[in-house]
């Protein structure tokens, strides 16, 4: 398994299972002399962790009940307070992990989660809850998407990335309010909408299933001139980045798979002299993207977050002998991913424009 | 520019502008031993060419009237018709390129094209078709392609991979007849959607615009076990080679988007006994992918494709020092890239398992 | 700082500086299955460990006095005793850094030491006992060599690798006997020469001065055809790994420099049928290595190791601001560094040959 | 074979065999705007060419009398006279080769030559002249070296790199003319050594042998800075670089194997105020490099390179099914290889340092 690095120059690789004894990560190429404010990327991790409010101040019962700190602890690259150029290696203990729950279904195979591929692959079953195809690997990744952050706040001083459910279970989001998201158990920007998908949800774990959402991401402050084509376009490399996040099955870009009914000259986004954001464009169907490389209008994509694959009705599958058989999943589990993916989305889209940012400075020698 | 190399292992490299001298790649990691056949290889290209035909047989008009022999020309890495472990180089010489064909619009940035990006980040511009930016760049996609196909063919005997256009501007296909694809000029299985389309383009084109379309991809035969969590998940990976095609804007696996909408116990593809097909699931909502790892199901994904930028209609934009004006694109264009992009996407594909193929020969040491 | 990163398939990424809170690094790309002997990792560790005893029982003054338990610590990757495929991430924790000793020093350049050179890339000084260019670096390496010896002994069954020093100070070693390595002080396979070089260590040391060694690397039980033409050469990787080694000044297989004074007919290795030791070849002025491919013979090279920087004797200097200036190094240092750098070697070369021998597999398909 | 790549941001990417149609590289990552002198990357290839003049302006005997133009076509990433920062692509056709030389060495392992270990690694034999193991395949190093050239000079105004000849079979310089390297058939840089060493060479002409060399490199102009900690340091990387050269077979840096017979004292560079060549140090022990980066001193490094393994004496060997046999090579064959060696090692440790300029740029962010 050699694909635990991404990225080129700002290069995270990270390790760690669900139920192990620690995930972790190391950021190389993070450049000397910027200021590390780890409370930042500790509030980063605050948002992904489970056991958050709902709207009303209630426990939140859409996402696992499993109780992890998810503290970040520091182990280089930092000193007084400054990166110093050196790799930032970082560790995320794991402090509450129960693989009592899953020892009686080591032998048979979950339905909708990676079990069976990782067995067909390795030939050896860490069977604690998933291993390293547990959502809970996207910690590290949340921690690396705040060494991110504030590199691009540090090149690009109007930097702004939010992320937003704006769809769960049929429901939709028709208003954007961006201080709503905070606000209720979600992320999402319309607090009405916001209101029915958490009643929508409380009714679908009532009966012991899951759902699945839409998740929008929005990226203000980019400059053009960020992808390097062909193979590593932006939008390419943003697709990667997104679909390498478990749940995740699907992105589209500005107009996206509305692209299909349009017209040419609907799709093309006129120019015109430069508008107060300091974009050129009178429409934005390009998604800020053009030819794989950022143009100046805000960056736009949507992914799907399928339904979480965990749920307690009984199913049918197979064990590892390939009988048929029954299974009923115990343990704690989330409803719906949607909300503890979206610092996550950041967090990778992030890396994704510090990496091409950092490679663009040798686009050009003057 | 260091974005022009795509796999790990089977490692492609290309280069050429669409009015240079010539386009040419190299293929470093392709196993030593195999048999080649060339006249394969330039049929996929042959797909690619424009200037085909309608299902009438009438020349179709919906792609550009550029013509191009495409002949792959090889120059390394074959030894008496066999692979012998070396890079494979190979060219495809441009010869019809028409450069003054845009010497008029060689201060203007193209509504929808990546002009204005290419020059944000260069500060140079080959005006010439776009450059490197040009679809025709992806000929050495298809060719590189076909050197995947023969190690897929070779690795998994049942591989079988076949992309089709599924919607043309809001018209969709209802049936699937694989026979049909290579009769009618979109590439669409279903020969009465198929119809409905080329009359569409028709009326599009008389109007100097231009449409979109999705295309999707079946792959069968590819056993469980190829993808590397966590990052270059096999769905991750399709999904950058997918993205990095130029007029690509959009990318959902097995349900896709749909998957917003589903509960987990409809989403979850229960299993069984190994039917006939060697897979072991009931369904395909997870569309052959689990984990970012082939699961043994078909693999099946959906992209789309914007509307052609080039249209003959007068268009708003603004010149390299910044002022507005209006521009009117001339030269041969398509009016739809569905039936051009199929071979491309059967091509990119086939990379990325070829590369997880060989990757996936050190996943363990019994 | 993005180099950090050794390996393509057996990838093996580190992290931490001398006085920092832990050293640590990630095994990415290591198979699944294999049984891991924590043990005889700790064991390589411990030769690479300070503070160790001369050839007549009492303490080695030839090294630093600092006192580290190198512990390592597994954080991920195996399960029950056995790799499991993913990413193997661990620690070794600083305990014993005296970042006291070198606070009188942050202002100056040591003569010697990467401290001007680091100051002029990142403008940025972890004046703390050299930071990361410290060797304190190389215990992760260590380590990671441990995990490659693993996979080379499952491999190669014959595998056997044994670096010992050859040279000190101008004492050379002239006999060859294995046993004799790990029962003196400077790690020599000739006992009279070990006794020679001692003496001579503990009379620089009594002068605060240090000294050179030449180290020699002999691999046994590779099989012919490892290594990847043509910039990844098994020789060509081996150098990179050697000269990576902070005091590494040079490497040469065979030969080496003598054959600059050689002709071709004496040079050549002349082939015969195979012998018992699986090599088909009369000689070895090769190294066991042509055309940048393991040959089947013993695979051999030496590096020159330079003398410690750290001297205690008054030196001429500059400090930070330009100005000239002198200095006299404190602390805890080594005199001689080859005995503590032979395991280094020895791990560095292991992880080149994993990783070529994992890359080997996908070199013909039959 | 994925071994054809080198470098990060600065990449080149080669192929073609000796006797195949055609050679080529790729080279990407090549920054726009540029100005590029295409025949003063020629004049290098001119260097590299087989059949130059003696010092008394005789033929050449002492290299192959093969007859090749070595003619570089430029194929894209270049408009207009500047690079555009897309991929440059060249081929140098092959049109002198005598693949009918080798039919009657085709079933049989030459000595000295990479014939077993490519046949062992791959299975099969292009047994024209070495294939891809052929020194030809340099020729597009030398040219990639050229494009990094013209970016060192762009980016070091005052980088200057000179390598020579300093030793032949026994004979060494002692003197440093540089205008004399060009003036005489071996590139060494005393006038009186090299007519010795040309003589020496004639003799071991005639007698059907072939002999060593040793090469310098200086390279001057090069700020602090350059290198990766801690697997890609500068000394790192150049010995990756000139070992992955066929017939290298060893390399130091500044006082190299000396270095083991030196004090700490004696081997420090001793600092003081920046003199006239920008260097802060004294002496220049270290070779211009600290801890793998470059301090500003001139780097000089030297490697030693074999005799050549092409001689017309009988030797003894063994045939594709293990039987011994003699072999007697005929064909066009150099004596030494130190002079047409001389722009490769220019060339890839350009290439190098290139790389590592580019990626410098990111080490901090003010």
């Amino acid at each position: 398994m050699s694909g635990n690095t991404f990225g080129k120059i700002f290069k995270v690789t990270t390790f760690g299972e669900s139920h192990g004894k620690s995930l972790g990560a190391v950021i190389d190429g993070f450049p000397a002399g910027l200021d590390i404010d780890i409370e930042k990327i500790q509030k980063d991790l605050d948002r992904r962790k489970p056991s958050q409010k709902t709207s009303d101040g209630s426990i939140n019962k859409s996402v696992t009940q499993r109780n992890e700190s998810d503290e970040i602890q520091i182990l280089s690259g930092i000193f007084e307070g400054k990166s110093t150029g050196c790799p930032i290696g970082f560790i995320i203990p794991n402090s509450d992990a129960h693989s009592n729950d899953y020892s009686d279904i080591a032998d048979k195979f979950r339905p909708g989660h990676a079990d069976y591929s990782f067995y067909e692959k390795y030939s050896i079953r860490d069977y604690r809850g998933g291993g390293r195809s547990s959502g809970r690997e996207t910690a590290c990744r949340v921690a690396a998407g705040g060494f991110a952050k504030i590199l691009l706040e540090k090149m690009f001083p109007q930097f702004e990335i939010t992320a937003s459910t704006i769809a769960v279970a049929g429901i939709k989001a028709e208003t954007f309010d961006k201080n709503e998201i905070e606000k209720n158990s979600l992320r999402c920007a319309d607090k009405i909408a916001a209101k029915k998908m958490e009643e929508r949800i409380e009714e679908i774990r009532s009966k012991g299933d899951s759902c699945g959402a839409i998740v929008e991401c929005k990226i203000k402050g980019i400059k053009a001139g960020l992808g390097e084509p062909v193979f590593d376009k932006l939008d390419a490399l943003l697709a990667q980045a997104m679909l390498s996040i478990g749940a995740i099955k699907g992105i589209e870009f500005g107009s996206g798979f509305e692209s299909a009914e349009m017209l040419g000259s609907e799709w093309n986004d006129q120019m015109q002299k430069n508008d107060k954001d300091g974009s050129f464009f009178k429409t934005n169907h390009a998604g800020g993207i053009l030819g794989g490389i950022s143009n100046g209008n805000e960056i736009i994509f949507r992914v799907v977050v399928k339904p979480v694959p965990s749920i307690s009705k009984l199913q049918n599958t197979i064990d590892k002998s390939g009988n048929e058989c029954t299974m009923q999943i115990k343990g704690r589990h989330d409803i719906c991913l949607a909300p503890r993916i979206v610092p996550v989305i950041e967090a990778m889209a992030s890396i994704v424009l510090a990496d091409l940012a950092l490679q663009n400075l040798a686009s050009k020698i003057d």
